[in-house]
């Protein structure tokens, strides 16, 4: 490995102090934060697989993802914008309403009423905007997500295109798709400060479902049930929870998590609606094991790799800080476009000290960059070199 | 609907005596059991969505098995042989040893050795021999299994075959693939009698796995972890858990589970070497919802299909009892030759009663049959009038 003096080293280091939680967490140990009990809401959560970083904020460990084809519910990552409604809107899921609008015949209909109009399942990655914040050299504020802030997650609902053609078809004019959550408001503050609504071109109405399963099980609460709109390839946010309305607009959603929150920006400036929208995801990998030293001879390096909204069609990896790649194999079936790949590189690695990078290309042609730019809010992250980790081979 | 007089209706009756188990269960009323607290080793199980017909053997309901492109761990069914061997052999799981035989260069593993061989995840269908015994007409011995004794299962594990290429090669004449479990054999008792060994034609080692992650997570004990044999589209019993000795014999093995058990045979007949083994699964599918009266207007029936050892590549829903047959859909990405695909059909049903049933057919052009011949340990029913479900529409 060539040693870098004086370059601030983000990736994941082994062997070093600290390493114990650092392989817990995918973390330099100086991102560590003091483990915390799992909130009430997601008690059934497996504990030894996340990292509870707030009550509304809670990774998965970077072991954890492992070569998983889908992510368990119980090791999912949870980002909640507001506290979670109270249980009791699951306590009768199919009576959960959800209005229209910005279509030819407006209406409102209950879950129930949505399982007859048609039936869609689709397998995607889920993934918070600040996915690899930790990663950036700039203190942003935030959770400092490392790897785990992402999963690929099955889903089942109602293809959004079914219901509004039912509907007679969106209103002329109307170019936003807006999703308002369930959440509810605190008393006292306006609506559109902390509300969680946003909008999507109007397009993805042909992407988008409704969904009311997630891996084989009615949503959790805490992952937005009984109701929640998944839109393949997009960030997290848009995937809006405890959805209750859903409408065609001629703007986009006038809530702050939409204006100004949520954007692309440069370092120190203020969020503006003239600035990129965390809208797509980009083409991304990272290496989930070994996370641990090993003994010469073969090692198994293995991660996660997925394509944003273009499928991804070739993995690399490096054993030598990025100076030669090797093509590594895609295991298990292949759940689609938006879905993630496991990897895998069975290599004979000579004792050492050993970086291992993995570099992922979408079917679009787009491939992982080496480094990006930093932005405000430290979001997007998909830089090779800062989701790389260092292996001792003894 | 057609009421044919005198014929025992042996598929699931709805809006009668015992519906409200019989929707929990998808069995007649009268096949009923006492609902069972969960045992310990399977305590984490979701108790809501399976049956404890005794302590090796769970059931999932049919309501439960829903659409899903993935059985959650925690709603797949259980059947042990023996008891499951105690807690501390999954405290290392890297650590436990597997001997392997019948090679060129004999060896005994470490799982952790294991995964440094190679890996790979199948998707299949992990099903009990006994599935369906509860639509047999005459009483056979054993758990009255509904629809429940099946799941659709993601196993990760290291391919036979690279195995036994890392190891020079299966010896000449050596026929059969045998696989011996970890489970503790009582004192006093001759292992061969009780032992769960099973061979499986030898040219199975290029599509077995030994697997050590089920469902994104390490093997759960009654689930065979450490580490369980997958023979992707071969009954259950053949996909031996605790998996401890893996070799290349001449002869099926001598155990009981092998010679006489799970043999194909006429009624009344002893089991033999003779009779057809347990190995294929045949091409199956049933509905499982809905399972209760619904409104006049539009019903989501959806089902799962699954070919056996040939993919699915058809499936048919009937609503008037078999007289005609309208192509339904699958729903979500297929995950391969071995697995299931949920399928789903919107009806515009009167009112009135219905009786749903699905047919499947498989790429080597099987389809179900209406009708099974009895055989005496009730296996293998994929009759598909059987496995039909009675509707009322108000």
């Amino acid at each position: 490995m060539t040693k870098i003096p004086n370059l601030k080293r983000r990736h994941f280091l082994i062997g070093t102090a600290g390493a114990a939680t650092a392989i817990a967490t995918g973390l330099p140990a100086m991102a560590q934060e003091k483990a915390k009990a799992l909130p009430d809401y997601v008690a059934w959560k497996n504990a030894d697989d996340v990292i509870v970083h707030t009550k509304e904020t809670i990774e998965t460990k970077r072991a954890a993802q492992g070569i998983e084809l889908v992510t368990p519910s119980n090791s999912l990552y949870v980002r909640n914008n507001l506290p979670a409604p109270p249980e009791d809107i699951v306590a009768d899921r199919d009576a959960w309403e959800i209005e229209f609008d910005g279509v030819a015949n407006p209406t409102t209909m209950t879950v129930g009423q949505l399982k007859t109009v048609g039936v869609e399942t689709v397998v995607c990655v889920l993934q918070c905007s600040g996915n690899g914040r930790a990663f950036f050299d700039h203190e942003a504020s935030g959770t400092q997500w490392g790897v785990g802030a992402a999963g690929n997650v099955i889903w089942t609902g109602v293809p959004v295109r079914a219901l509004v053609e039912a509907m007679g078809g969106a209103s002329e004019g109307m170019t936003w798709l807006t999703g308002t959550g369930g959440e509810v408001i605190p008393e006292g503050i306006p609506a559109e400060t902390v509300q969680v609504e946003r909008s999507v071109p109007a397009e993805l109405m042909d992407r988008a479902i409704l969904a009311w399963d997630m891996n084989g099980e009615a949503i959790p609460l805490a992952h937005g049930g009984p109701l929640r709109l998944i839109v393949p390839g997009y960030y997290g946010v848009n995937n809006v929870k405890y959805i209750k309305k859903l409408a065609f607009t001629a703007e986009e959603s006038p809530a702050k998590i939409q204006q100004t929150g949520y954007r692309m920006r440069p370092v120190g400036e203020a969020g503006d609606p003239s600035q990129p929208s965390m809208f797509e995801m980009n083409v991304k990998s990272w290496i989930t094991g070994p996370l641990a030293d090993a003994a010469t001879g073969k090692v198994q390096i293995h991660g996660v790799a997925f394509g944003g909204t273009s499928a991804v069609n070739k993995i690399e990896v490096s054993t030598d800080d990025g100076a030669t790649w090797t093509e590594a194999a895609f295991i298990g079936p292949d759940l689609g476009e938006y879905a993630w790949r496991p990897f895998v590189l069975i290599a004979d690695l000579p004792a050492g000290e050993h970086v291992l990078a993995s570099r992922a290309t979408n079917a679009a042609g787009d491939t992982q960059p080496e480094t990006v730019e930093p932005n405000e809010r430290a979001y997007g992250h998909n830089g090779w070199r800062a989701h790389a980790v260092d292996l001792t081979i003894t």
